[in-house]
């Protein structure tokens, strides 16, 4: 059978998750190695995920006043050695231009690995009184960082993003601004991707190069390993003071602007991915799935059956749904295994009898369970099982992340679940980076996700590791 | 008055039109010169611009089947030099990365200044068969060719734009498809940019590197100068030979697929800039203006103003219009010369009187003339007015067409117009290289624009340059 062939041909997702994960990316043809070392190319199906990440998030990001630019891909070399911090995060993985229009360039050109630089040489030029604040700008571009070891999507050396970086009169609104974007990354992660996540605080150690303080938001894949999935940087006045950038407030003095930035990427297609797929191949959320219900018809070569499937087409793009109709002459058994590979949420099933008793056969994606419904209101039944594969998904998340996120007490406690329970860790921290190394080198690579926004829970008085007082709680785990 | 002082700041175009574009470039708030030399910044309302620009063409290229795809930026040099004419004509202008992750690459990688090579090493891996054509890609993204002297828009050494790659089974496919592609730009530039173009086939001389065919829109300037709008290539099969692409056709031959690739930049927005501009500024299509009205109240602080003033611009945002209400505390006088300058193609006007009276004045940014209509039916009065500019905006470029396209019917008078008359010159030739060289040096930089489609004037039966038999009506002029 044409199904049981395809799916064959994806490894299972519990004997090598690694293996699983990269079948799925060309399975669903998302994407595809180039020939240009640690870079790929985005087909278009991964490309429309995309597509409908950056119209959802740009939306959210408008909606807040921001709006949208474009700065230049390359940074003289100049420039990003004005920040002492952010240049040495970034020196050891820049691609840099040497040569241009066949000559030698007197100041080499870094390939924008963010762009920070950038933004705070024009902000230097816009920015000269409080009426000129706040700026909220962000693009949508490509960046690179040289990357040794590369995976699609989740570690390529070029890949796309979106950059917000903003200006403020007073600390207040730029602290307010970076809880605000983390919590728009939050919100779309759980309503538009279905991943509900863990947010919170980096450590000292963990934060971006130049940040004062960084917040994270740390979705859980299925296998228990955490994806950093977006980032939100406070940066004070460090960048302004570097730049000199200042403004004359109300009261006529002379100040730096506090600034932040906040980004996420491509990086989103392989949560989605490794949060919702299983051994059938991609699952995806209907908010940002290309197709959100795939038409089937069965038998289709006889009288009637690819008229009606047409005209439920039509009526389900009518309302506003994401639909396509499959009439090529694959066997429906192909068709099955093909669309479950891409992940389409609901499949809608059409032949001679459902047309004669006036209904067809939907089915979920997430559960499989087939719902027979009547064709009188087709467009509220499909939107309806959207929204339940939607909450599926949301509550099959909150149950791994529940069912994988551990308690350790002390230290001894602390090795043994980092050695034999997959997922995060939720175990008290003194404050020091030398637990953070200790603990990494013990595990073979736990590292500190975050210090969790909103918990309450103390499951111990002292650090984890050393044992002295502890400061905060912190979630643990190992990352992609 | 505030408008005045404003409005003295740019260079009147008729004086000084180079000065006049800088002037608008900057007073808009469109683009910024950034640091990194031959690269601009564009600035929120030039990118608003862009984006209209994008929803617009990409919504053009989907409706006709098209997929958006991501290649990576760079190229390995040795995959840029596998079609020889190609390579020829990119190296001297190309960016070249020769350090990745603090290491000497071993292969140098180009930044993309096109991507056909790119296209055709993915295309190669995944055509096999005829089930497998037509591949209709497109990509947005940025690009890099080193340019010795640059202007915002007009020519940057990074630009961005779309560049479109099909691959097709038989040469009359991609044939027509090049010829399609360059008609969308013909509707596009017609129906949403508001300029009427001449489009044609490049000749010899002038035609894409490694293409078999070039077709050009080429919109006149306010100053009779072109700009090479939008271009679309036939490639027949020379990189599918160099890159060993090939397919199993219905019969079963091995055959390779014909290709094309089209694209349109950030050029387009200069054009926008030097067709409808005047001497107080940007005027903007009311089709793709991110801001179609703008509400300007008079005598704002008297009761009732700003909460009509705030009313009516939620009226006119619900009817799908995008609107600005400005309720700042500058004076009117200052309002009207900055939205004039930004371009904005109506201005409405609404004070204690008006609301008195049920109505409000809306102002053409064309023609000025100023219309009092009533408030019951302003959605539709406003959408009337933004059509009326869109006509008006039209016809002068028609009209500017018109009289600065001169006749030639023999050498003398050739050069007699390029010496003495900004605009196109229509003229016959023989088919040779030579004359368009002879023709270039004896103007100091007139070339051939294109043989344009569906003329049927033939002012001479012989070359205006060498007196030879000719064979082809052509329409030259300077270019930008």
């Amino acid at each position: 059978m044409a199904k049981d062939k395809l799916v064959e041909q994806i490894t299972s997702m519990d004997v090598d998750f690694t293996q699983w994960y990269t079948d799925v990316v060309k399975k669903a043809e998302l994407a595809d190695y180039s020939g240009v070392k640690g870079c790929m190319v985005i087909r278009p199906y991964g490309y429309a995920i995309w597509e409908n990440i950056q119209k959802d998030l740009d939306a959210r990001f408008k909606a807040l006043g921001h709006e949208n630019v474009c700065m230049p891909m390359f940074i003289p070399e100049s420039l990003l050695q004005k920040e002492k911090d952010h240049v040495e995060g970034f020196a050891p993985e820049c691609a840099i231009v040497t040569i241009g229009g066949q000559n030698t360039l007197s100041e080499r050109l870094i390939v924008r690995p963010t762009s920070e630089t950038l933004f705070c040489e024009h902000y230097k030029d816009i920015i000269h009184s409080y009426r000129d604040l706040p700026k909220l700008y962000n693009q949508w571009c490509n960046v690179v960082r040289w990357e040794k070891t590369t995976r699609p999507f989740l570690r390529t050396s070029e890949f796309l993003w979106q950059e917000g970086h903003t200006m403020h009169a007073t600390e207040e609104e730029a602290r307010a601004e970076t809880i605000q974007m983390l919590k728009v990354y939050e919100d779309f992660y759980r309503d538009s991707l279905a991943i509900p996540a863990i947010t919170g605080q980096k450590t000292e150690k963990e934060k971006f190069a130049g940040a004062v303080e960084t917040y994270t938001i740390e979705p859980m894949m299925h296998n228990g390993v955490a994806l950093q999935g977006g980032t939100s940087h406070y940066f004070g006045t460090g960048f302004a003071e570097a730049f000199d950038i200042t403004f004359t407030d109300r009261d006529n003095t002379v100040k730096h602007p506090h600034q932040t930035s906040w980004g996420v990427s491509t990086r989103m297609i392989g949560a989605i991915i490794m949060a919702h797929g299983d051994d059938s191949g991609l699952i995806l959320p209907p908010r940002i799935a290309p197709i959100q219900v795939v038409i089937i018809p069965a038998a289709q070569h006889k009288e009637g059956v690819l008229e009606n499937a047409n005209a439920l087409k039509n009526r389900l793009a009518a309302a506003g749904i994401r639909v396509k109709l499959d009439d090529s002459d694959n066997s429906a058994g192909w068709k099955f295994s093909q669309y479950e590979m891409k992940g389409v949420p609901v499949r809608l099933e059409i032949g001679p009898r459902d047309i004669a008793n006036n209904s067809c056969v939907l089915v979920s994606r997430v559960t499989r369970e087939k719902s027979f419904v009547s064709l009188d209101n087709i467009e509220a039944e499909v939107a309806a099982m959207l929204d339940q594969v939607h909450n599926e998904l949301v509550a099959r998340c909150e149950k791994n992340l529940a069912e994988k996120t551990h308690i350790a007490h002390n230290h001894e406690e602390f090795l043994d679940i980092a050695a034999n329970k997959p997922g995060y860790i939720k175990a008290m921290w003194c404050g020091e980076s030398a637990c953070e190394e200790q603990i990494k080198d013990e595990t073979g690579g736990v590292k500190s996700r975050c210090i969790p926004f909103g918990e309450h829970e103390k499951p111990s008085d002292v650090c984890a590791c050393c044992g002295k007082p502890a400061k905060h709680l912190v979630v643990w785990g190992r990352q992609y």
